[in-house]
């Protein structure tokens, strides 16, 4: 199996981009990430073009209208889909085709247009909710913000974590997207804030929950050999896990952790020959912001149920133990659902080549990307090494 | 790159499947395939899931639930799309799971439900035109059959085509279909019939088109090692090309051709290295029967322009120059999109096995299959050698 290493990077702002196509985002994050690799179109052998749903973009099939806007046919394109992972299990496939040795140089894109005119808030998480279990639950009503409710409920009850805890996660990943010039939001926001806006689903606020967004991320990968020669800072991917949870609730056994993560962590870890102590950065699925404290416990970052104190402590700043989610997270960068998980690996890259700027994680060596589908269908652990 | 061989195949009849779920097919079909390779769920290491359209099925990111019904969690998955070619697809990404030495055993499974109670022909139709551009050609009307009879019209204007020609086709493969217990059309027909069969879009009638059908099929790949050692026939996968076209059609120079298929056959031949007449058995996409024909010129069978004579000679029957779609393809075996390109692989499979019973082609050494997502979006092309 040969290295492989990220050398180019690139991603739209994201939020409401109501003049934007899908193509359209996608083209400008490509753009950026050719420029950042000063690679030419031509110089791309293989694409991986993830998209969460056909539903948003009315268009059956939509990688063949991205990958034809990016000007690459006749070359190998495949869309790839694993809810809201979808980029992160593209870059995955990327490696693959380039680890595997049957391409060189792969790129993975990832899009998502989920707000259009006409559309409300309302009718887009009705439809989201159709990513959880249609033949036993979706009937009764639930939706997201309600699957990670019964998972927050649990979480308090089992291991005593409180409602500021929540809201601390929103607050710091809203103070990190304030830095950040391509995040949905860029403003800080205080505990009081978050305490007091509108109740979602019980425990869940408004401030405990994501944005929906649009905006397009990518990365380009190639093998060892071409990442050397064209690339000063080439960042190595050195772990990759990849765990499924039943897409029925009914079927787990513990609604308190994610059991496609902790299968992740397992893969990724023994993978990449490192330990959850290693990780000097990361970015982890914060689609709610009971999800980050998840995240810390079923990475390893902190024993389970001691995630709310993890936050509380402000070990997930800069400075702490290990900082998570400082370009904002999913909660104020935003979540354009199929580009998520390479915007989290744009943020890594970015970090371990100290290219940061004000967010800059000093000295940071090893990166980890966490990105979860539905709510934990799929989940993309990935590890990055620079 | 390792070598890798097919194991294990299962697919369920191809039809109206009234009483069965997206689900319950893919495990008929799994089950299938875990006995054929005499292996149990747990040597399964990593899963592709290929689905067409979430639309068909209600539920978003469906791969998950699938995964679940095949008691699967919490191992790999991803779903693959490629429209019409998606399980072709998966079973590229099966193939470089293994090849890379990441995994050793992967199913490749393809599903689709097309048929649901309450839903018309018409709405299918019109729901898979959306894998047309929805941009600048969609809206103006046109669904599949009318982007085939372009094709067709072309082909007949170019190369003097005819209609009777195109009618040949349909009547070879129901001939075959008729021999096949798992087609959804089991009965011959004869040119008088096709000919006088309803106009559905000059120059197609209604027995130049493929039904629209329910099904799931899938495969199980296994490295060399493995190979070897579980199965006494293994099927080496040694070519494989993946090839794009334009999702526009104003945006091709000729329409008497598919360009994703001559660059998906490029690169499979080289990689296998054999010619066109090296090949014992194919399958190809005749989703419409202008689409056999242009597969017999596009993938070196004959000479551009002559596909129509290839036919009218009888030379794609059994006993001559090159047997194709001696399944019944996709005209009468049926068209579930997602499960088209593994049920290829199926026949494939068994006739290099020598397990195709009525419709085995005689010492069939080498095959092909050639799945084409929508009017050539994307174009899977395999190899096989027993």
């Amino acid at each position: 199996m040969r290295r492989v290493a990220v050398v180019g990077v690139g991603m739209t702002k994201f939020g409401v981009l109501a003049d934007k196509s899908l193509r359209e985002m996608a083209f400008e994050a490509f753009k950026e990430a050719l420029e950042d690799a000063n690679l030419a179109p031509k110089d791309i052998e293989s694409v991986y073009t993830a998209i969460n749903a056909d539903h948003f973009s009315s268009q059956v099939s939509p990688g063949a209208s991205v990958m034809e806007y990016l000007g690459l046919n006749p070359k190998p394109n495949i869309r790839i889909e694993a809810a809201c992972a979808s980029s992160s299990a593209a870059i995955r496939l990327a490696w693959l085709d380039v680890a595997s040795g049957l391409h060189d140089i792969a790129l993975a894109l990832g899009v998502e247009k989920m707000n259009e005119a006409g559309r409300t808030t309302a009718e887009i998480i009705q439809f989201m909710g159709t990513g959880g279990d249609i033949t036993w639950e979706n009937h009764y009503g639930p939706t997201f913000p309600g699957f990670y409710a019964i998972f927050a409920i649990n979480h308090m009850h089992k291991y005593g974590t409180t409602k500021e805890q929540l809201a601390m996660v929103a607050v710091k990943n809203h103070y990190y997207g304030a830095m950040n010039p391509k995040a949905h939001f860029q403003r800080e926001i205080t505990l009081e804030q978050a305490l007091k806006s509108p109740m979602i689903s019980y425990p869940l606020q408004l401030y405990d929950c994501c944005p929906i967004s649009d905006g397009a991320a990518c990365a380009i990968l190639a093998s060892e050999d071409v990442a050397k020669k064209i690339s000063d800072t080439p960042i190595w991917i050195t772990g990759l896990g990849l765990g499924t949870s039943s897409v029925a609730l009914h079927n787990r056994e513990d609604y308190a952790t994610i059991p496609g993560t902790v299968e992740a962590a397992k893969q990724a870890y023994k993978m990449a020959r490192v330990e959850p102590r290693d990780v000097d950065v990361a970015c982890v699925h914060d689609c709610f912001t009971i999800a980050e404290i998840m995240a810390y416990e079923d990475l390893g970052f902190c024993k389970k149920g001691e995630g709310g104190k993890l936050i509380e402590e402000k070990q997930t700043y800069i400075g702490g133990k290990i900082p998570v989610n400082v370009d904002g997270g999913l909660k104020a960068k935003g979540h354009p659902t199929g580009a998520t998980g390479a915007a989290m690996t744009y943020e890594i890259v970015k970090q371990l080549r100290g290219e940061a700027g004000k967010r800059q994680v000093p000295n940071a060596e090893i990166g980890l990307t966490h990105n979860v589908g539905a709510h934990g269908t799929y989940v993309c652990v990935h590890i990055y090494r620079r």
